[in-house]
């Protein structure tokens, strides 16, 4: 199946691991649609499927195609509409090899099962109006969330308080809307009934809650992508021995009781419950040679990217400190910055060199001494660091942007709403600001879906993991 | 806790992961003890556990140890001593991410739980009766199973077809001793009861039954850990081209669903359903020099291993066809030899190299032509290497004893009835007939777990994976 055509969803039966991919001691395989029931006691040796009330478990042996056993297997059956899906569901937990799971989806896929492809279970859920769109994506949000800030954030969104506050802005927009409607029914008559002071309060109220969500977007993208933060310095600083020493405990922590797949992502820490992502950059020093001229402008290139900026300083050789500080702070101009005295167990006395920075940076920027070998004062540091992020304590309430796409929805809207807010102050014609907000609801409804096209659809759900 | 001392069996209640690890849709975390329903209680926002019945699911939100909501969450609850463990079981499906499942096992340990140890959930299952030792072990066998035999014989074990034929076995041993007990009884009057002629056919019958499960280790231990093949020849006649060729559809097949874990062990192939594992070795040349000497040692230390033995031959050289056939049929007279005439794109007509090779071979050793690189005839070779492993054909009631313990005990069984036959033929009193008996039952029931120590149980569930 094209993962584009969505066009024949939700009229077959589907069905896919649910579970982690591996072994594992057991695995779930999930299916659903109007067959699901049917399909499934094709190869099901126990109780009847049709005697099966919903909700219940029920103890049973898998057949294979060739009415075989495939394995004992615990059978969950979910009645339509009281599923995940909407439709009828079936889960079935079986042993974990690989093996079984394989065969488990072969059989189903032989008695008359589609496999899945990425979201499909979420994006019937959307379909069947079990959740709304960015409550969809959210389900996808907390299987990625690495860290306690992302969970919280996208568990509020899953469960519809971030949903809550776009209504609550559509229902002032329909508001809005039957207010200027009652002018434009006599606007032949070249009559004003709204009192346009009234609208217009109601205009910059609708435009501060649409601002407080867009500009939550610069949080909730650090929050849910993680916090970029620039390791920058000489050659010889102590850059990589720094990342080791921030990295070592996370990684303890994260190991303790189940594999993750954090490895491959090398450069992450999750502090105070809140993920930040460190770019280790090339030693900066003066150079004639081209080559090296080129790796230093990447670092440079690098440090764009962070809002955060360590800059770590060899005690030991303080030599270039102003000419650094001048190429840094130039570059730093919306960076927030803190410069790490590193070494200092190799620094008989630090107040010197640090008077030395104190006078060469803004008071904006911190300074803090380290030995990150001997792991001295790197608590601090992270204490330092989780308060230079300055994000918002959450938890599964907080409503905070973390999605581009309603990032984007969200600035068009706020647009149209300036643009109505502009058009009121002109006196221009309600018909004209009535465009205005349908558009402003437009990009609303795009958020939670109820606006929407198969090809945004297919977009978002083959970022999905298949199975969800 | 110490895994070797398990004298808290039952006291306490463990939790653990029981998907595999990583990240999916979702994951379930499994709770198991008398304290089950109470422990999730304190962490469960939804219906009162107290009002749920045995075998039903319901939907509700887990809470973390600051009575945050952690999760959305589906719990099933399993009464004791209707579930896998015999005890109060509770199942939580909640979001598939590593931190919301770290968190959830965490949760769980502060309100009271441990968690578990590898095999535990298995072992109180074992421990309350649910099921015997070896049907126990075959769970774990069913997890690793990687092809259908090795699963058709786990899934059988498990079932208790083997233990079936233990308890028939048990039963006829139990016979044996009261027929040989009446005589017992009166053996100071020096009188015979027991019919002797009928007595030494019950113990050639249980002999022939003991004997049958333990010769079936050789086949079962190569369906349960892959039938081994060497592959040996001269350097450059191919073996890698040949490995590469067998592998390759096996691969595509494996990855087509599901991810595995099978790219570690990079040379297994599974064929008409069994595993082989493939052992390539150096290529062999005659050679002055010692390292490479060494090097050639290996290779043929490999084929020791192997039962059946692949010889790569490139037609296109067969200058030293006799002396290669001299030392391998040297190093193979207990394997079944396959030899195989590669290049034979290369080669004209392959009659005369053939003929040379059958003069060389015993009639016992076949005889294949390929063409590896062109993947000429590859799939007539894979015929004859599933022929020549000549496995029997197995399905879920199939007894094949793979379990190397249970082989120890039953060659242990079967010495003690062979001594207790000879023992009647030479006229031996019954006490000490009944002896060799006892022995015979206590070996068997070591299989079963009727009679065990700790020890023994400690080193069987440590193999199994955390969360069975």
């Amino acid at each position: 199946m094209n993962p584009l055509d969505f066009t024949g969803i939700g009229s077959d039966t589907i069905c896919a691991v649910s579970t982690p991919q591996g072994r594992g001691g057991i695995a779930v395989i999930r299916v659903s649609g109007p067959q699901a029931l049917d399909i499934v006691q094709h190869r099901w040796q126990g109780k009847p499927l049709a005697d099966m009330a919903s909700h219940t478990v029920h103890l049973g042996h898998l057949l294979d195609s060739n009415e075989e056993i495939l394995d004992q297997a615990v059978l969950t059956v979910y009645r339509a509409p009281n599923s995940f899906t909407g439709e009828d569901v079936v889960e079935l937990a079986c042993h974990g090899s690989t093996w079984i799971q394989q065969q488990v989806v072969q059989t189903l896929i032989d008695a008359g099962c589609r496999h899945a492809i990425a979201g499909e279970f979420s994006r019937r859920a959307f379909a069947n109006g079990r959740m709304d769109l960015s409550q969809a994506e959210a389900v996808a949000d907390v299987i990625e969330a690495q860290s306690r800030a992302a969970h919280h954030v996208a568990m509020s969104q899953m469960r519809g308080r971030y949903s809550d506050e776009l209504k609550s802005l559509r229902d002032k927009l329909l508001h809005f809307v039957s207010l200027i409607e009652l002018e434009l029914d006599f606007s032949e008559e070249d009559v004003t009934f709204a009192d346009r002071g009234e609208v217009t309060a109601l205009a910059r109220e609708i435009h501060a809650l649409i601002s407080r969500l867009a500009d939550s977007y610069r949080d909730g993208n650090a929050i849910r992508n993680g916090m970029p933060v620039a390791i920058v310095g000489q050659t010889n600083a102590g850059k990589s021995t720094l990342l080791n020493a921030l990295l070592r405990d996370d990684r303890a922590l994260v190991s303790d009781i189940h594999g993750t797949t954090r490895d491959t992502i090398e450069d992450t820490v999750v502090m105070n419950g809140t993920l930040f992502r460190f770019i280790d950059t090339a030693g900066i020093r003066q150079s004639t040679d081209t080559v090296e001229q080129m790796g230093i402008e990447r670092s440079w290139q690098a440090l764009n990217k962070a809002t955060i900026v360590l800059w770590v300083i060899d005690s030991t050789r303080p030599e270039n400190l102003e000419e650094m500080a001048h190429d840094i702070l130039a570059r730093c101009e919306d960076k927030r910055l803190i410069a790490i005295l590193n070494k200092t167990d190799k620094v008989n006395d630090i107040t010197e060199v640090e008077n030395q920075l104190k006078r060469l940076l803004p008071p904006s920027a911190s300074i803090i001494p380290i030995s990150a070998k001997n792991d001295a004062d790197i608590d601090s540091l992270r204490d330092l660091i989780v308060k230079t992020a300055a994000l918002p304590d959450v938890d599964s309430d907080t409503v905070i942007v973390t999605n581009a796409r309603h990032y984007q929805a969200l600035t068009r809207a706020r647009d149209a709403i300036s643009r109505a807010i502009d058009g009121l102050s002109a006196g221009l014609s309600c018909d004209l600001i009535g465009q205005d907000i349908r558009e402003c609801l437009h990009w609303l409804g795009e958020i939670t879906g109820t606006i929407t096209t198969d090809n945004i659809l297919a977009e978002i759900f083959t970022h999905f993991c298949i199975g969800k």
